[in-house]
């Protein structure tokens, strides 16, 4: 039966435990599991369609899906046959989509030089995904200046 | 004199050199990089700033911030005062926001049990900054199962 998922809140080793942005990143904020993450958002199930696509150590990636479905980002299910463990996104994994959306369109503007070919994000008729940005209902746009942490809540 | 940022998009050693994702990924995927940017968004400066808030060590710290600075997400500054060196967003690092964002709100509901306390990102009248979704001028909302990854454009 497989290990039942923890609930990541549960952990008791935060880097800094008041602040979301590091929960999040103690959780996901490791290049490999955030690619992993990439790709499951892309299709991969299997094992072996994670490591083809990244290339990665078996032992690495094994690991990174072990935590994953531990943190509850993803699951380990049985593939139709009956023969073969896949992992899919559980809900908190899919809602990961906004910061991998986030993280491709920052690459998009600042790490290819201008012209140069890379992946595009499309809907289902072929269109670009639009620019994340963080705004209100009014259009009323936030940023580093106009906004500040408050130590807790 | 300081020395030149390199432009990232020079770097011939990516992980997945037509992947967005990943090319952000190799640039700040790092839990320590990512964290500090957070700081020097919410204010950190000096060296010793970080080193306060991150609880990291010395020699850690120093290498994320060369790497920021080499992959023009920081740069270093000589203080007013002209005795000490200090670090600041490039306009790269602080078009990071939307990504810091997104990590943040991801763990305001996924990495925190029900009522546990927090911080939050609030606006210059102490407002939540509203959460950041995938959608397009109609509101049309983007998620995981209506979208894909074309490769290449």
């Amino acid at each position: 039966m497989p290990k039942q998922p923890q609930h990541p809140q549960h952990r008791r080793d935060w880097t800094d435990p008041n602040c979301p942005v590091a929960r999040t990143l103690d959780l996901v904020g490791d290049r490999w599991s955030l690619l992993i993450v990439r790709d499951a958002m892309d299709g991969a199930r299997a094992f072996t369609d994670f490591q083809q696509r990244l290339g990665i150590a078996r032992n690495v990636l094994t690991d990174r899906l072990r935590r994953l479905v531990e943190d509850g980002v993803m699951r380990r299910e049985v593939a139709a046959s009956g023969k073969r463990q896949t992992y899919a996104l559980t809900p908190a994994g899919q809602d990961l989509f906004t910061v991998v959306v986030a993280l491709r369109q920052w690459g998009e503007r600042h790490a290819f030089a201008p012209g140069e070919p890379h992946s595009v994000l499309v809907d289902q008729r072929g269109d670009l995904v639009p620019e994340v940005t963080v705004h209100d209902d009014e259009g009323r746009a936030f940023d580093v200046e106009t906004t500040h942490v408050r130590k807790l809540a």
